[in-house]
């Protein structure tokens, strides 16, 4: 292990053996942290070329069990967000694909910090589980192309151990440890095809459009070595997706956008990214023509159908979505005003993020339990006009004085400026 | 921590609490050893600047004991050697400034690897000891003017608990690391003036003078800030120093050098060394001038006289220095031969030093017993002309087999060229 350090220590390059030899005795508990601290520091300042990151991913992606789909004899394909504010995409995009016939398998996970997590989200609906076998995902995955299911720690189990030791080592930020991390999951996950929505803005780790770039070829890279089929798209964070952040409030805004309706920035991004899974999966010949299936799937009803079919096969109670309003409900539900007239000319869209975790909504630690009626929507998008004493949106608490904290914190994270400011573009880029 | 480690990760200066809060807290046992080990390796890569060294070796400094020799009212000196083979200059150096009027007071340490350890020197002598305590050290130096005690592992403790990080996380090498390391002790230890012999060459850590030179640098940097006085003298470890390597053999050595003998390298490396101690304590004008008031002190026994006094305070035999030929003898003594005519042009003298710690002479791991008696001379210096046949040193050895293997390993560790070779300087320069 000191010649491994010794090694990347002088900017040299790992060889996959010894990136094996890293990865398996630290999985098996033989190399202490104090050896892969050391590493990862190395590796964090002098960097990993491709082949490094790529053997880097398949030894992590190698360290526990391997979820085998493609014997399932068709096309699975997988999508994954670098994580963001309101970010209820995979609610919407799963079903939706599912429902034009390519089977999609997905392991989701819990939110922390500033993220929401799509198993929060979906807990909200009573009796739902992400808690299935390996057996029963592979089986629902056969009878209806569509599985949600929670990660289980067998998926990758030295991603979890790395990251525990980056968090406290000050080594989370290196690109290619980002896209080990990321990918080795996706990769042990099975899916033949996966979309990357690699997000950037105020709400996304990567804050710059360049750094987003960066990580996406990276993965982009990954995926080709590995022999999948991976794509990224470049999104914007510089404020919420769709109006709702917060789980009740995402889910009921993810069952509208199924219907056909929801907010129209939700609705063309989730048509951008169940466009790119159809086309990977040969159902379009061209991205319009992929969302132009995907749209109509929305707007008469299967997609919908595809997920009241997952909640019932997943236990949960689908009255609650035939009637959102069965969803669990704040006790105070005030409105929030703007005072000033002008434009939106910004968000600090993490801040925004941080008021809902503040509401109750999300975790600080992984042991803070969530409130999933508390949240807020925000109606307005960067470069609308508004007038003063102007609604926005609408605060939901179970606490007045939560309440308060919150309306302050998102008044606060909105800029008005007094000149027209220009709307953002949604879609910033396309790598594979 | 997290931030410290993020500072140091970016290339950042570290601010003299960051550099004491790590210091402190990883004595005490607060921060993990995962935690210190990312800053380490960010300290490797991305280096100190003097300020953050001389802040890093005054805390590990006062993160124990520190003897306060200045409240002797004199000027108190002290002398570290970089470590080499066959290096006894402490047995003659310090008995010889102590026999002009200058107070010694050194904590020497035990020998580990090639390089051999004063103490493990020292205790070839029946009934001599190391273990004093500060109290001791201190009544010592007042009555006789002379002390070498072990270094107790109250002075600078934390310089023990990172240098057991370091060995284990690929570490070692960084040269404020090295510096601030040998630097704590130095300064813990309360010498008002420090003598540096920096080795370079085949046997040495510096194997180029320029690493050398540059190691010295910082140590005399950090002497400077810290209020001290500290010189520095770069001098030749491309073969051993003297004849002797080995315990008892060198021991005999420093005698005879004690007694105006001695060999010539060895008995000028003293002069040099303590000359510059003589000087620091105002003793005399110029080197020169210091050096001539040596020399007269090895030359009429006062050295001697004063080094016997030492091992009697100590409760060492007399007699084994009255007559060196009391003290441990191998069993086995054998001749070393050269095979071929020519010129000695190059040694490995780490090699060599190998092959006294092979005799049973050193030790590989912490926990080796020494043989006292083992290890060899070798009476040629490089540039010397050697005949076919010509007896150039003599083996002393306790094992027949190991007496052989050594021979090998020696005659392999010397290269002979049938074109006349340069002898080698001595001192490559000085620092202060």
């Amino acid at each position: 292990m000191i010649n491994v350090i010794e090694q990347k220590r002088d900017g040299g390059e790992l060889t996959r053996e010894q990136i094996e030899f890293f990865i398996n005795g630290y999985t098996a508990g033989e190399i202490p942290d104090y050896q892969a601290a050391a590493l990862l520091m190395a590796i964090y300042i002098n960097g990993m070329n491709r082949r490094e990151t790529v053997d880097l991913t398949m030894a992590m992606a190698r360290s526990g069990d391997q979820l085998q789909l493609h014997n399932m004899g068709t096309f699975v394909v997988d999508k994954h967000s670098s994580g963001g504010v309101g970010d209820k995409t995979t609610l919407v995009v799963q079903p939706l694909v599912a429902s034009l016939g390519v089977p999609v398998g997905k392991m989701s996970g819990r939110g922390l910090g500033s993220s929401g997590g799509t198993l929060d989200k979906m807990e909200c609906i009573d009796g739902w589980t992400y808690q299935l076998s390996l057996d029963e995902c592979r089986n629902q995955l056969a009878d209806i192309g569509l599985v949600l299911a929670g990660q289980s720690v067998s998926l990758a189990p030295a991603d979890g151990l790395l990251y525990a030791l980056r968090d406290v080592t000050a080594t989370v930020g290196n690109k290619s440890l980002i896209a080990a991390s990321i990918m080795s999951k996706k990769l042990a996950g099975g899916a033949d095809g996966i979309v990357l929505d690699v997000k950037t803005g105020s709400g996304a780790f990567m804050e710059t459009e360049e750094e987003a770039r960066e990580l996406a070829q990276i993965m982009v890279d990954i995926g080709e070595d590995a022999g999948r089929e991976v794509v990224a798209v470049i999104t914007d964070m510089n404020q919420p997706l769709g109006y709702a952040v917060g789980n009740a409030l995402e889910v009921k805004e993810a069952i509208d956008t199924l219907r056909g309706d929801g907010p129209p920035d939700f609705r063309q991004h989730c048509l951008k990214i169940a466009g790119y899974m159809l086309l990977m999966a040969g159902k379009a010949e061209t991205i319009a023509e992929a969302e132009q299936l995907a749209a109509a799937a929305l707007d008469d009803g299967r997609a919908l159908a595809k997920f009241r079919e997952m909640v019932a096969a997943q236990g949960g109670s689908v009255e609650q979505i035939d009637n959102p309003d069965l969803l669990p409900r704040a006790k105070y539900i005030e409105d929030i005003l703007i005072s000033r007239e002008g434009y939106i000319s910004g968000m600090d869209t993490s801040e925004l993020g941080w008021a809902s975790v503040n509401l109750g909504g999300g975790r600080r630690v992984k042991s803070d339990k969530i409130d999933p009626a508390v949240g807020f929507l925000l109606t307005v998008k960067i470069g609308d006009h508004v007038s003063a004493g102007q609604v926005i949106g609408k605060i939901h608490a179970d606490d007045p004085q939560k309440l308060e904290e919150a309306r302050k914190q998102i008044l606060d994270a909105i800029e008005v400026s007094e000149r027209p400011v220009k709307a953002l573009p949604h879609f910033y880029g396309f790598i594979s």
